[in-house]
């Protein structure tokens, strides 16, 4: 019984192999009425797209999404229906996977599928490739949309704040970054001096045949509060499933996270305050979110992903066959995974957001506007 | 639609207010045929227990379990039908909680109740208590049981391995943790001078009316290769899920966690070699985990739990009102929740693992006997 | 992977077996701010309750609910946390079921939950007894409270239609019977000359050691149109599976149903009509539901239950041992399950009623009042 | 919360509108290693096919399908992961539907749509349509090949066995009927003289613009014992559940169904018998199934189609505005849904015990290689 499917309310369903036909995603539940703009899921789409620098992997990929079903023909509206995305795949250089058919590469998720399925899509990692992400960006580029026409305010910001040791956190304010200036450049790193200073390294390590990891911050400014359910499916607790269910993705922190467990209760406590009658807390060490349920305060996280697994030197491993070999990998890769991952955190945030929403939706806290009844002539 | 049920093979429905007449869950997917130990289960209840020693919250609570269904009557084996286990709730002083009707606590729970109920059991935290996981533990200790029955070199250990900034993981071995050590000191730290360290700065925060975090170590050994479904329900998705849907966790690290970003791919990635016949890595940054699913090596994940919100000295704060007040708690709270959050930590590892087998079990990979083994040479 | 679980937003899990210590249900999604009739429910219960009349089984059950938890303790109102109830087994006279340890009683459940489990509760039939009904109707009392806090017009009534060939159809108008009416008399027909003859055909089937089986009649007045989920979720589909899921269910007919067959489609279809401002049909052929969603004129349905199984005359029958045996039953039975089934009908269709409601609710045809913002000052 | 799945471990989703681009669905939880038969599959899709015969609608549709992704490139197995198959949709006269995009057909789902969503895709009933159903036939062709894989001797079968008022029950072994016999004539009656008589009634309804119902009689033999979930998801109920989502679906009866209320409790039971070695009933009046759980027997169910709501006749109708109108329908019709039902009766029976199963699977009772066959004396 294998699982992908995302959500409640809403519920994305991925589909797709690296090498195969298409990669891309079925949306339940999308709410009926909205004017979908596939030009602006198709720009988030380009926003993870290979090839867009030289920091990243060259595979050329054009990412065209088509729109299958869900949407009126008329209108151009959401149906209430299904959403299909389709996005085919088209530079799949599988000859460069030809060693690797019977060889787990290291730290991939070869081994586990064998062991798993007994067989496994060997090129370019099938079901465990990156690529896989596109179906999730697509959703969340929809998911995006829906949850802007109800809360216009809603702003999700994604950065690179870390590449190995070069740490921009001191110099961000989380609070004023923008999408903008986080696409500003390659690393999306949004502070000049240390993208610049990332930049570098990566392509260093590129030129090693080496590979680097780092941080993402993500921070949601305009999230209303009551998001999120108790008891297992708290607003952190979809979150950090959400992420850590992505490549390369080994941890995540809210708010304060592990920092946090330096100071005392007195100092680490959010006071609340009616600010022009709203509640406010006069600090932010919960990351907006306090037993599991959004409290108005923007969300704040940190992500940490390993360094590329792919790296071009050779390494030990062993085959499907029980030998011990040297594994030589060919080939294109991304020599950091972050710069690419900023979207795709972004879209897997707006997918546990509306789907929270939509969970949440018609209960007390709903910020809905009041609903018309049922058809009356 | 609010959720309280984690799992989709092995199902776990909690249920319960901390100051309502009981706490439990339901467990539905219990495979038939297992000898129940109820001692067993009432044991690793009393590890969470309130009142264990002076490190933790007073109040009492006998926690005795009552199995009121899913039982042979003759056997005592599991019948393959939803076992609910009930713990009545029976020192539960609501006076001390008189200030706090409508005064939001710091850092708690309860406006985002109010935000998205409407109205709150504000009695102790109702549902958002950490009594709630009394039925978690219970659930935790059947999943155990069952697991065990079918992997019976499965070792779930969990330690404190940090109190505030007294970090004792340089002096433990992970490997070679037991559960008896941990339980030997009330700190739940198996390392007796870090312990003794621990133990004086909790009371001295419990003095001072204050509370201190930490992190908790969590290593499984012994488990089979192939647990975990992609692509949403990754093994470290669904851990991660699981613990930070509990109170006070605020990041969870899977193997090198947050520190692998200092590494290079070359020096991260963990080389595969066959071992006496069976697939090992010869270093496990990956924590057990590669791709979302296990590779037969040991998880190893660590996880921050923040200082108690509860403290005992005025804090600013604000009511239902739309008044800024100054809360001063009362009542019987515990300093540092860690000593008690390990059980809580190996049962919802327990709940995830038992997930991911019965999920997985009749397929390839099942280690079921009559099935074939894991991946062999 | 077994499945005691209804509903996707209104979910209720059952637990128990006949003769174990409890059984129950928990109910997860129930809104919050409802103060539950407690007595109202209990009156539910007593409605499907043993030992009523010389009709139904003598077995003497109390049936005396306990809310474990969800309530507020001060208002008594639902917290939008799950419900669990529980209600005591007393009256299990396992010894009449002695002889039937290892033998499989016919056109029971005994042989298909040994070949699935390899063990069963073989004390009264377990988890398959129609005592494992009590948590559903508990369950159904909920959710027509919770329905009728939101559509005030809601009218869920069933009744005993036809008693082996004594068939009340056309004595009956089936928008005019009430629920008092139907309770009336001990048969749960409506219509007291035909009851009066149902009443004697049981009377005359129990004295003979034999059981007889007939229809239930389904009206349910004052729903709201658009219910029902397409595509595999339609509102007929949902109470299809809901009723094929009691015990000695065999059939459900929606609006003409079987009869259908006989009319051309000219004959069949429904006119529509705008009457008074609102949309209605000038026949009710449909039953209520077209395309799986309520179009707001009355549901109508028909449900077969067979003869009761359970019959006190010697049978051919076979046991665990591989012989071919002769069965003697002993002890209490229905002889005619239909009286008791009736509240059990309606707690169901509250409960598909219910979910499906709640999964629209929020939706543009959710005839919800205007809902307030998020907590302001 | 809309729900276009089906299943619980081999999950379909079904997407698509009537005149969107196209129609398919995503299955996931496939068990990997099936060499999947693509020309079977297409087999399956023809078979169902409008434009098969002058008694169905002259849609001129090619229904190609093509698999985007779950399949080894290499060797054509299912990998484990989610297939997605597509069918475009290519015969598209919207214009005939030119009249109804404001008016409501009669007992069609068009008012439901607009009550619920508050748009709806006009064009031929959009996700209404019986097009829909092309998903559901790519997804049961799947089913059948894998449970084949598993149980060579499963034959599902389903045909015609009532039009209108000519009824072929008498005249059929229920047991006796092939697939091949079914598709022999364009009516999907086994039995020619009857077949004969159903074909000239529906053409002479067709040239009347009128349409017919009637019954469907499903067998399948060689279901293991086993199969089902007590308590909700009872083979029973989700076969139920399952037919009834069909387009025009208004009743389901199981064995001896709605004639069995004319039997006693001792007539209608089936008495066990072991007959060389295994268990059997030495009647199924049960249809193969006994407290929701399959015993062995074949599976023996009957479903009624209502007559078709599109005639080709003025009728008496309502639009969106308030208005009272006359509809008279265009275009293309089937005249008698119930040829070209028995092929998704058949996939929608697929899918169920293809669920059933591998929720079973690596239980006690699976009969999977290497686990112990059913229940043995």
């Amino acid at each position: 019984m294998s699982a992908n499917t995302f959500g409640h309310a809403f519920r994305v369903t991925t589909f797709g192999e690296s090498h195969g036909p298409a990669v891309g995603c079925v949306i339940d539940g999308v709410p009926p009425g909205i004017v979908l703009d596939q030009a602006e899921v198709q720009a988030f789409l380009a926003r993870r797209r290979p090839g867009q620098s030289k920091l990243v992997t060259p595979r050329d990929e054009e990412d065209r999404m088509e729109v299958l079903s869900g949407l009126d023909l008329d209108s151009g509206k959401t149906l209430g229906t299904p959403l299909c995305l389709v996005i085919r795949n088209q530079d799949q250089r599988s000859s460069s996977y030809g060693d690797w058919h019977h060889i787990y590469r290291p730290s991939h998720a070869d081994f586990g599928y064998d062991a798993k399925f007994g067989l496994r899509a060997w090129q370019g990692g099938g079901r465990s490739s990156a690529r896989e992400t596109v179906g999730r960006v697509a959703a969340g580029a929809v998911a995006e949309q829906a949850l802007r026409s109800r809360f216009p305010d809603l702003r999700i910001c994604a950065w690179v704040e870390r590449v190995q040791r070069i740490d921009a956190r001191e110099a961000i304010d989380p609070l004023a970054v923008t999408r903008d200036q986080v696409d500003g450049h390659p690393t999306r790193c949004p502070e000049p001096a240390f993208a610049a200073q990332m930049e570098a390294a990566i392509l260093d390590a590129k030129k090693r045949g080496d590979s680097l990891g780092g941080f993402i911050r993500l921070v949601v400014q305009g999230v209303p509060a009551g998001l999120g359910e108790p008891v297992f499916d708290k607003l952190d607790a979809l979150l950090a499933q959400a992420f850590l269910s992505l490549p390369a993705c080994k941890g995540v922190e809210v708010g304060s996270g592990f920092g946090g467990a330096d100071l005392s209760g007195l100092e680490h406590n959010d006071p609340y305050a009616w600010q022009d009658g709203s509640m406010t807390t006069t600090s932010n060490r919960s990351g907006g979110i306090q037993g599991g349920i959004s409290n108005g305060m923007p969300l704040d996280l940190r992500l940490v992903f390993k360094p590329t697994a792919t790296v071009l030197k050779p390494q030990d491993s062993a085959d499907d066959q029980g030998n011990n070999v040297t594994l030589q990998a060919k080939g294109r890769h991304d020599p950091c995974v972050l710069p690419r991952a900023v979207p795709i955190v972004e879209a897997m945030t707006a997918l546990v957001l509306a789907d929270c929403w939509l969970r949440q939706r018609g209960q007390v806290g709903d910020p809905w506007p009041g609903l018309g009844g049922p058809l009356r002539a």
